[in-house]
């Protein structure tokens, strides 16, 4: 069994753009636990008060496989372990686990920590046999491994023994840089194995777009540990991505990394972790990206179902990914009448799955795209059923942008619809016609659906299909709304941006009601 | 030389949310070319007319470095290769090269392409016969070749012998889904090396995420030619990176793949690609992503300035690209003021190119974004001017859009400038809002102007960049303006999409009067 080792809370949380509450931590670290990751480094206590929040709160929480770990460095150069503020935080974190950093690189010793080669030699040791002393597992981080090795490559074991003598569990090879290649990775993890016996890990980053591939070919070469974040994020181009080493390892070369069912629950856990990080989930990601097994057109999906792993190099499910039959104009009715039942419409017959084909393939002709729509697809079905009524009707709307000398530019939008048999007339200003269509419509419709005000507009995207005939050409709108149960995506096509929009928007709040709020109907 | 074969402007364009004009495509192939790229892969002319014509604009172009290929498959199992619609596309290219896709594993040949394991070495040397008797260089893509190889390896060596049989330059060996790790592809490489002496390539896609490792794995096994996409783009996961690959190659491998002098440029040239194809551009790329060398954190960067090496795999000018700290004021400068040449603009003193950067900087936080708007620095610029004088002055805009029931939707702008001292009050009808105010501001223009009329807005781009927010994210617009002598483009961004697009309507027309046609100023 290879032992993962999760940094997404410590080394992750590098990336610029991510920033996690307490909470958030907590809530990944359980999410992690279940997973079956067998290390979840929690954070750096020395560093900040929120991790040595997060560690208190860890202290109390029962786990049910993983060991957690606070992360810190070798006492100071001029300092004992045991009058070190450093090690102190590590040894208040009450972890199982302390994961120490040390220097590697004759260039790291004398030029930044600016100390000598033998002093670095005993910070190393004595910081873990002090720790190791007061009963804490250590693993020991050797920082710039890869490149310490290619300038000094007997210092640089002499760093890996004093952790040794100091008692660290295993031995973790740093790729801090990023800028090793795969056959160097594997060439001197063969010879570190050589000169010490010792269980070793893998710690790359991405700077080379190498760190999937320089993990896994340490693994290869007999490492039993892997250190990496979910979904790669990390400082600079992110750590090695453990939703692509998991797999890789499971799948291509048959090594146990999860407890037995849980591979399949890597998908929802990429998902969840881009959503607490709040950011865009990468589309394009190996094996979780929503995109990773996405296959266009009648006939390709056709071969699909004939011979499936001609055109996958994996099993999606096996990832709890799918293969995504995207709906365009290129699909068939299968595909139509399959995205019918996922929904739980009741088709009358099969010419309602042909109706909504048409209408797809007219609307796509227009600039609609469906790919990334399926609400859209859906009210296109439920627009079909005998008994559906629209929540409301639309009577005008009006929206428009106005700059005066004096007060410079504002927008504001106006509203008309008929809600049960009420015409609804209103009016709001906002930072652009869209938003402020948005929020007229909002107002319209409260009254008679609370549940409107749940709804969260998350993301909204537009697109020019045809450049060539500049402003007036064909602009898509997708809309993505969000409330605490689900997310949907809409979209809206033709020559008018803002009437693109209204459909979209129209088509997310309609869909809002009648099937993420069924209940709120006519209330 | 290690040759680099580009396919963005097929392969890429596999992506979902990837769609280029003919001019999107010239335009990037122009860049490929200027960069030194050896072959570029212009698209499937049998497949759609977009390529065609792609194709008719390539063959009157006179490219500097690169060589054009047009992309096929083998002819029809049924058919001999000049009966085949899909051949005739391909000479009909009128490319020096053309790119020949053929089936190499058993499964596919069997179960796909349904035909015999004979049948299938037929067409494949007849194929690449009957092209290269007719004056074309092939290179030969071997679809599936390393998933066909472990099925079945002697198969696989007898596909690519036909290929040779057949007069192919190249025989491309693809990795079609992604799957292989990198020693799996090094020992495939190995070992037809030792069955056939040919010049080999790699086509690697990155379903695995080790598309950039096992492409460099390959050309160490010594394959001469590597195939991939900027940035990486293409369908599910995405083609081999080669704004990864080339620096790989070039700074860690010691292989030229670029006229000298270019590397610096391959930062710029991720960038435009992602404009072009209106992909938000991934910050966290290797080398290329502008978080690729971003440092946190005061002590650090004073370390980075002791012991650069430390800290960086490689140089980051050597791509382009910087370090993200250091607020590199003299190199932004620089630039600025070899723009400023470039454009024919007398600088009175160094501190106008420093109010330009500084104007340049507070834009881009603002959204902003100059990297494929050129005419809106130059604006800039022109603007400082002692004696410029803008041809137009604003007072009011307005535009708006209703929907009233019975007439439908409609699109009306007002707009009133002051042009040499005398006000212009116009209105005009639209397609959409932007449009009735381009169409508006021409009317109020044209009198004075005559060469307004000129002008043609070829390309309108929008782009949300802050997805987070729905409705009133940031929105950038990008404008491409076109007369019979010049291409130019102009950006404008805020949280109204209106006054963005009203901002890169006036750079855009300003531009075309000031710098365009100085002439007609005060005509």
């Amino acid at each position: 069994m290879i032992q993962i080792y999760d940094t997404t809370l410590r080394d992750g949380t590098q990336r610029k753009d991510i920033s996690l509450s307490v909470s958030d931590k907590m809530n990944i670290a359980r999410r992690l636990d279940d997973l079956g990751i067998a290390f979840i480094e929690g954070g750096w206590p020395g560093s900040n008060p929120k991790d040595v929040e997060f560690f208190q709160r860890a202290a109390k929480t029962t786990w049910k496989n993983a060991k957690i770990a606070a992360f810190g460095s070798t006492c100071a150069a001029n300092k004992q372990p045991d009058e070190d503020a450093n090690i102190r935080a590590l040894l208040e974190a009450e972890t199982p686990y302390c994961t120490v950093v040390g220097k590697t690189s004759v260039l790291h010793v004398t030029d930044v920590l600016r100390t000598s080669l033998d002093n670095n030699l005993r910070i190393i040791e004595q910081s873990i046999a002090y720790l190791t002393s007061q009963g804490r597992s250590v693993i020991y981080d050797a920082e710039h491994f890869f490149d310490g090795f290619k300038l000094d490559p007997a210092y640089s074991i002499e760093t890996l023994k004093a952790a040794q003598r100091g008692g660290a569990e295993t031995l973790v090879l740093c790729e801090t840089n990023g800028g090793s290649m795969p056959w160097e990775v594997s060439e001197i993890v063969r010879q570190v194995k050589e000169k010490l016996d010792a269980p070793l890990g893998i710690h790359a980053h991405n700077d080379s777009e190498c760190a999937v591939a320089n993990s896994i070919s340490a693994l290869r070469e007999g490492c039993i540990q892997v250190q990496g974040t979910i979904n790669g994020y990390g400082e600079r181009c992110g750590n090695a991505n453990l939703c692509s080493i998991i797999p890789n390892l499971e799948l291509k070369m048959g090594l146990k990394t999860l407890p037995d069912g849980q591979l399949k629950n890597l998908f929802d856990l990429s998902h969840y972790v881009a959503e607490v990080a709040n950011l865009s989930p990468d589309e394009h990601l190996a094996y979780v990206g929503r995109a990773a097994f996405a296959h266009k057109g009648g006939i390709h999906v056709a071969a699909m179902r004939r011979t499936t792993r001609s055109y996958q190099h994996v099993d999606p499910e096996l990832v709890g990914n799918r293969m995504e039959v995207i709906v365009s104009e290129l699909s068939g009715k299968g595909n139509l009448v399959s995205k019918a039942e996922e929904y739980g419409i009741t088709l009358e017959n099969e010419s309602q799955a042909v109706e909504v084909l048409q209408t797809v393939k007219q609307l796509e002709a227009k600039g609609f795209s469906f790919e990334a729509a399926e609400a859209s697809v859906v009210m296109l079905f439920k627009r079909l059923e005998k008994n559906y009524k629209a929540p409301f009707e639309l009577i005008d709307f009006a929206a428009e942008v106005e700059h005066r000398r004096g007060r410079g530019i504002f927008s504001e939008a106006t509203v008309k619809v008929m809600v049960d048999d009420q015409v609804m007339h209103t009016a709001a200003e906002g930072n652009g016609p869209v938003n402020a269509l948005d929020l007229a419509l909002r107002k319209a419709l409260v009254t008679h659906y609370p549940a409107v005000d749940s709804f969260h507009l998350s993301d909204y995207k537009v697109r020019i299909l045809d450049g060539k005939n500049g402003t007036s050409a064909t602009t898509r709108v997708l809309i993505e709304t969000k409330n605490e149960i689900k997310t949907w995506n809409t979209v809206g096509a033709g020559t008018n941006i803002i009437e693109a929009s209204w459909q979209a928007l129209v088509d997310s709040i309609e869909y809002g009601l009648a099937v993420v709020h069924p209940a709120s109907q006519g209330v």
